[in-house]
């Protein structure tokens, strides 16, 4: 009898992909889930010696990027966050060396008790396995989900932008080069083989063979992730974050920090979108917001109060109050008291990050158990939103789900825990 | 102008009705989130109370469920989980006493620090907000899913399954005078107002109304909430629990504890399916344990030597190495010391509850260490997986999954955290 061979579908393809990087991962995971913590951290400070070492290599990779993204005519913004010269490699190098200084978050006991039945119970955290990280085009994030992955004896399985396909790869190769030399398996770390969309589908459809997916990106990606995938995801949603200006404000205080909030960095997902004013305070503290902000370029919309204050102020929409702008534009409606402006972020806002501006102590406590966020701050800019700020070291992201991690996730967020029960021979009765 | 005025669609009335009880329960869930610990407490006893006052309702509303039940034709093990008597009533109530005795596990400080800046940050435990429950037909899991849920602060939208329709609406009136006389909000209980699939299906894209769905049932269930749900899912998938009976072993040890992880319940989530033994104890333990269960009336499938040593052992296929029998069936393999058994656990298991009987510590500590289950034993029953068994009071079930929570989820496994920060007027540089 003749054997009909068939050409595999592309479709096939992307699945046999996924199954050999899946199961080199799970392998690679059972090892480094063992690791002791110095040869972790050593695989850590070798990989930042590797690519402080091949820093050329990966100029060049980040070169045929700059230049394919060029002729795709990509945004100045887009092609600012693809470029890397020695400045931000040997910056990614130090960040690699932070994470290793940080401490192990494997093995710490998180409970401990003894059973009257004399049975030793502790919850102990280890590893959760194999994470895939899904990101857009930003070459740094690779070293960092890499790195975070490695600390908390995770397996990464990368997919980057098809935009950042050679930066990504070269700085994967330092990443390994570290593993290697630390005596780790060098799967501990790898990359999807293309930037071809099936993967992504693949990688969403690997449970069993992937524990967490983390993607990393704009509301598209995100939404995409979120529908499709099987394998349960960290979600990093939209930071809508709010500055509350209640009417016991020290006037100082709410200028310094709603500009900061707003205009540090506008891009940054800690960034504020919308300035809620007490009504006490509108007369006596808002103008001079409003003037600091649009003096340095902040397009303002307000609601009809705030127009009437300054005729600079364009009228906002219904659609401002959820609009993430991630720009030099804020909104600014004017509410009554906290309780207003619990009520308009609980019900507008993406469960970030959120500031009380109050010398007031009951309003401000008020205000950190009213708002159902991640981050949720007094007197302090919504900028501080970050792991690093944290201190953390870094950090893979800002969850915004309630499920597992949320706010900053650092290397202990990507630990879960097991029970470790230690018995003489009870059975139960 | 006529208007036109169209029917809804089945569809489109389970959509509304989505709508309508999400909307309750996340106002209900604000308002519990910031309840004192003796309120939620005193609605859980006022709730025991009504259970036992309304005992006669609660038994009049089974009896039609058991009637009904009876006429579908369900199997004796099915009218038996769904038929309640005073004392499976009393117990309930008695349950969420136990509950309400219960440390509250929100506004717990996580952790604690201090930036050099000086911005204070905590890492403070608070509700996960509104919680789904889909369930199938065990009318108890309504008073324990809607009792842990108020002790975390969570509301809760229970959906279960349709034989236990009445027997869990009676329960769920006893549930709301509870909160009703505490002062809470009725709607922080509420169930689904039919057991129309399609219900099913709006909870699991009512994304932003319930923020976690909580499975409980057969495996079809599982499925099809871990496909199809929007919304995060903890997932409570097999229990494939393997008792390893290493060379090292003390025979009496063996013999009990794996007697008992097989045959005390073998319906248990918790009941052992496969029990691996080392070649070293084959000879000299094995005919024993296999007598002891055969003897009991265990169904014993073993691999070709384990065959050899007893003629009343049937051949094991592949299959049976993935089968979670929830019976008096057990499998058995001879395996090559503890590095086999972790191999054989890691490939086939479910991460459940796996033990190790040894009197070798080392062994021990490698098996603790190697297997990537929930709960992980030293010579002692598998049956001792149970939220109750910890002393966690009660439990939702045993979460397989890594995310969130692992193992038993009792009331601190229904929380999330958020970061309290508290500043002076900091801003970021």
């Amino acid at each position: 009898m003749a054997t009909v061979t068939k050409m595999a579908t592309p479709d096939e393809v992307a699945a046999l992909a996924m199954q050999r990087i899946g199961a080199a991962a799970r392998a690679a995971a059972a090892e480094l889930a063992l690791a002791p913590a110095e040869v972790k951290n050593q695989a850590l400070l070798q990989a930042a010696a590797a690519l402080r070492a091949s820093a050329g290599d990966i100029q060049a990779a980040n070169e045929r990027d700059m230049q394919a993204g060029e002729e795709k005519g990509l945004t100045r913004a887009l092609l600012d966050r693809l470029m890397l010269d020695e400045a931000r490699i040997e910056a990614i190098a130090q960040g690699l060396e932070d994470v290793a200084a940080q401490p192990d978050p494997v093995g710490r006991i998180l409970a401990d008790w003894q059973q009257p039945n004399g049975l030793k119970i502790s919850r102990i955290a280890v590893p959760l396995g194999v994470i895939g990280i899904i990101y857009e085009s930003r070459p740094n994030v690779t070293a960092d989900a890499g790195g975070l992955c490695l600390k908390a004896g995770n397996a990464a399985i990368l997919r980057g932008g098809s935009e950042s396909f050679h930066s990504s790869n070269a700085i994967i190769q330092a990443l390994r080069a570290g593993l290697v030399a630390a005596g780790l398996p060098e799967a501990a770390i790898q990359s999807m083989p293309s930037t071809d969309r099936a993967l992504v589908g693949e990688m969403l459809r690997a449970a069993g063979l992937i524990d967490v997916i983390v993607p990393r990106g704009g509301r598209g990606l995100i939404e995409r992730v979120m529908n499709e995938s099987r394998v349960p995801v960290m979600a990093h949603l939209d930071g809508l974050c709010h500055v509350y200006v209640d009417g016991d404000a020290d006037p100082k205080k709410a200028r310094r920090i709603t500009f900061n909030s707003k205009m540090r960095r506008p891009g940054v997902c800690g960034a504020a979108e919308t300035l809620l004013v007490d009504a006490r305070a509108m007369a006596g503290m808002l103008p001079a917001i409003l003037d600091d902000l649009i003096t340095e370029g902040c397009e303002v919309r307000g609601d009809p109060a705030v127009c009437g204050l300054d005729p600079r102020v364009s009228p906002a929409t219904e659609a401002d109050w959820t609009t993430e702008y991630l720009d030099a534009i804020i909104s600014v409606k004017i509410v009554n008291g906290v309780e207003g402006a619990i009520r308009h972020i609980n019900n507008y806002g993406s469960h970030h990050t959120d500031s009380i501006i109050t010398e007031n102590q009951e309003s401000a406590e008020r205000f950190l158990a009213g708002i159902d966020s991640a981050i949720v701050l007094h007197n302090a800019s919504t900028q501080f939103a970050d792991g690093g700020e944290f201190g953390m070291g870094a950090e893979i992201g800002i969850s915004t789900g309630k499920l597992h991690a949320r706010g900053p996730v650092g290397a202990e967020q990507l630990t879960t825990y097991k029970y470790v029960v230690r018995g003489t021979g009870q059975v139960r009765p």
